[in-house]
């Protein structure tokens, strides 16, 4: 044994059972506390674009789950030196009277934790979080109302959470009449912020209302007023809960499905807990990983689990089912584009479904092309996971990876090295999956998988095909009016002359000119790009066919 | 309210009632095994690392704590593709029973998140996250091993969690006789991982050798022995828990330490419970929030507590108590680097203590200058948090930032832009205080908090000016060598003629070269330099003094 026994050594050492004595439960709001930089409440300015944006994408699920078109009112009020109330209302199912205090006041709470669906939120730590920073910065409860529809009073509570429980604790509680008018939720927070124009709120709406265009948002910011309207009056495909596919699973979480099931034999458990599994693959993975298909699966011992993994990821399966997503829509995204940018070429894509690790995605991208950006700065990036906008980390983001590896000059603007593009440009990308792997619990950058990295590449390439198409008709369009213009102004001449010279009449020279130039054509392109018609040009066809 | 009624949304359409249904707790676990990339276990050469870190951290925490020189064994074994056996074995002081199924088997347990202090844990999540890993992927329980002093039997647990409840289950356990010889703790687990020599385990033990000079390790992978042997014979200045400054203190706290003081008045609060604060400091702030210095800390009401925390902050204080870290020393580092590198010239700096957000920390650097390094590679960056190797995210560390924001060329090395330096160098950086503010659960990287990186700038500087100086001397005792060579071939000749030609006798000129080149002088240094006498000169000095 070697023991340090000088006497100030001495007098410290600590025992196994003096460790033992300090060993405790850490809650989870004590942990996030002490660590929210985690969350990303780590500067003022991003803190007050957090609560807004938690709040927000809450809404925006709720009213999309319960098939309502959302209505959002954001309210943001300095009261002080980096003081701001915020309030943000909805009008969506609203939340049952005994939910209200668990859903604001518990870190980790919430519905769409242990589902597979495409949400904007994942964890159950948003919002709750909010709570806690305000509670921490500034001391407030944070006051919720609540109605929920075929109800007549509406909730309010005014919540705290117990840090070191990670439990609600209730300050007030009342239910009142004139409240929230026909249903929904309002939340209202005191907290530490600071507001600019960029990269925070204003910037976080603005985007929220390209990659929700069915929404409606005001914004009220310290009396001025701001609304984002409507591009598209109905509700997108609602995005559907998906089984788990067998080559995303692991050994921990098979285990407690065999556990959990309430299928009888092997062979049904595989079937009916996993997409792409037919009564066929089933009974191909009992074969390969040699277990009986009619065997109980809570009965499947340690090691055979092991077996029963490999076979899983061994046995030939079609893709999951990419169906049960809901990107903008290659339409949706150039109109939500094409409100905010009258003025700009917009060319969007929207890829076929792909998978990573057993999870379906879909990329979108846009590009908008308008030359009253700047021309030789780097063209602005707008990202979005799940139809959220990301503000922050954009380098360390998968959408950036592709954005910087793609060789930009093919495509007509410029590019120093990897850099970011140069030109009078913006590029929009969507990430839209059950599972969007986040860097961080900020949920700021996504992970650089490399087949969503590759996804990416393909669906800005498509625009940026489009892009330089458009360029190059332009310039020649361009290149056809001067030759034009140089026929019309010396061929009447010329024709003026040759029939002097021939003694015959002078000819209508106006049919040969278009004949020459097919000017006409190329600018009625030019308009219907520049209108979006192109896209309803293949449903007129569509219906001509009817 | 604006529903839209299709058929197919409302069948589908969720009501408040549907959304409670859904609404639960989220565990820990369930959290960090859907989100494992956040603890850094997103590739499996990543996991072997982690798995072999967190054990490893452990036992140095809990042997200094004890006052123990540690001794640990490590053993990474391969059974299969992408398989190991890790085990690694402590001679610290062991767990009290009852104990060990809580800190294996329970995320966010553990001793050291309620206590401000130099720890190399801080959260209490990274062995049990280990455990959770090597379920998961292998399904297999953890092994542990644990004896504590004046025990006879040593304890053995196989420990799983259960994922929903975040609570240990204990799978085997029994008590033998031949377990651990004296004291001390062993975990063994099967995890899915890679082996690779950079980066990896071999990186981090060899690091971890140089920040820990005390410790002694031995390394076992496949077979293949290594030892670390110890450069330091005696167990650093023990780290001391120490209390909160006011200036680094948030609302929410400080309500939660008045409700829960014993202090019976507000004045005796604010001297008891924070550091630099005594009766005058105490009183000023009552004074400046307008309160009454012996009403009771838990009577203060809401309102009030916003008038404490900023008569905290604005009140004139002492900076924190900063002689309760436990830097590596000047002297330590340069042996611990000079026994890996014992060719090399090395520098190293200890600075004095310095604040950010109230909280204490030491910056500690060193350069290594070693001829046989590349000359035309980028140097290589060691980077310590509280004596732990970081070995990921480089690029997003404040150690980072300050390398590649001092500009080496005036000290020597190349550089390009604001690159990292070019040359035969390794570049040390240490960075200790209570709260390492890390920018994610994985601790990687070091967020870039401008104080932080001021300090690291300056210690990495203060190596770099005696690196140049190093080099200078070299080439001016070079020259000088070439000098002496110049007198030594010719003085001879010349005092020979002109004696010949002086009709005299041949003058003894050995004393008159020394004269003019100095030569022996310079030599000495750089022996001093090069065997580290540097360091021992000062108390030589001070014991002939007594």
């Amino acid at each position: 044994m070697v023991l340090i026994m000088t006497e100030e050594n001495n007098k410290k050492r600590k025992t196994a059972e003096d460790f033992a004595k300090l060993q405790r439960e850490i809650s989870i709001s004590e942990f996030f506390e002490k660590n929210k930089h985690l969350l990303g409440f780590d500067n003022p300015t991003k803190a007050l674009l957090i609560v807004v944006k938690e709040a927000v994408d809450n809404s925006l699920d709720a009213c999309q789950d319960a098939g309502i078109l959302p209505e959002i009112s954001v309210k943001v009020k300095s009261v002080g030196e980096d003081r701001f109330k915020v309030s943000i209302e909805d009008n969506g199912p609203g939340i049952v009277k005994e939910k209200i205090p668990q859903v604001f006041g518990k870190l980790l709470y919430g519905s769409k934790f242990h589902v597979l669906k495409q949400n904007r939120g994942q964890q159950g730590i948003g919002i709750s979080a909010c709570v806690l920073y305000s509670q921490m910065t500034t001391g407030k409860p944070t006051r919720i109302f609540s109605k929920i529809e075929n109800e007549k009073k509406t909730n309010i509570f005014d919540i705290h959470i117990d840090v070191q429980k990670n439990e609600p604790e209730i300050i007030h509680e009342e239910s009142i009449d004139d409240g929230i008018k026909e249903h929904g939720t309002r939340v209202e927070m005191e907290i530490t912020g600071r507001y600019r124009k960029t990269q925070s709120v204003d910037d976080y709406l603005k985007q929220t209302a390209i990659s929700n265009p069915f929404a409606k948002i005001s914004y009220n910011i310290n009396g001025e007023k701001m609304t984002f309207n409507r591009s598209v009056d109905k509700l997108p495909k609602e995005p559907e809960e998906m089984k788990r596919h067998p080559y995303g699973v692991e050994y921990g979480m098979l285990q407690r499905m065999l556990k959990n099931t309430n299928s009888r034999t092997l062979s049904s458990f595989l079937q009916n807990e996993f997409s792409s599994v037919g009564s066929k693959s089933a009974n191909e993975i009992c074969k390969i990983a040699k277990l009986d298909k009619n065997m109980k699966p809570s009965e499947i011992e340690r090691e055979n689990i092991g077996k029963l993994l490999n076979a899983m990821q061994k046995v030939k399966l079609q893709r999951p089912p990419t169906d049960k997503l809901s990107p903008i829509g290659k339409e949706e995204l150039f109109k939500g584009l094409k409100k905010l940018y009258p003025n700009a070429e917009i060319f969007t894509e929207t890829r076929s479904p792909e998978v990573y690790m057993g999870n379906p995605f879909i990329i979108e991208a846009g590009i908008v092309y308008d030359t009253n950006l700047p021309k030789e700065e780097e063209v602005q990036i707008i990202r979005f996971a799940n139809r959220v906008p990301l503000l922050y980390q954009t380098s360390a983001c998968a959408i950036y990876e592709a954005i910087t590896e793609t060789r930009w000059k093919n495509y007509g603007l410029q590019q120093v090295g990897k850099g970011v593009p140069i030109g009078p440009c913006i590029i929009v990308v969507h990430v839209c999956s059950a599972w969007v792997p986040f860097i961080s619990e900020s949920k700021e950058a996504i992970a650089a998988y490399p087949e969503i990295v590759k996804e990416i590449k393909l669906a800005i390439q498509s625009c940026a095909r489009d892009m330089l198409t458009f360029m190059r008709r332009k310039e020649r369009s361009k290149y056809e009016t001067q030759r034009l213009h140089i026929f019309e102004d010396y061929l009447p001449i010329i024709a003026e002359n040759a029939a002097d010279l021939a003694e015959t009449k002078k000819p209508d020279i106006k049919k040969v000119l278009q004949q020459v130039v097919k000017k006409e054509l190329v600018e009625d392109e030019f308009r219907a790009f520049e209108s979006g018609e192109i896209f309803e040009k293949p449903k007129k066809k569509a219906s001509s066919e009817d």
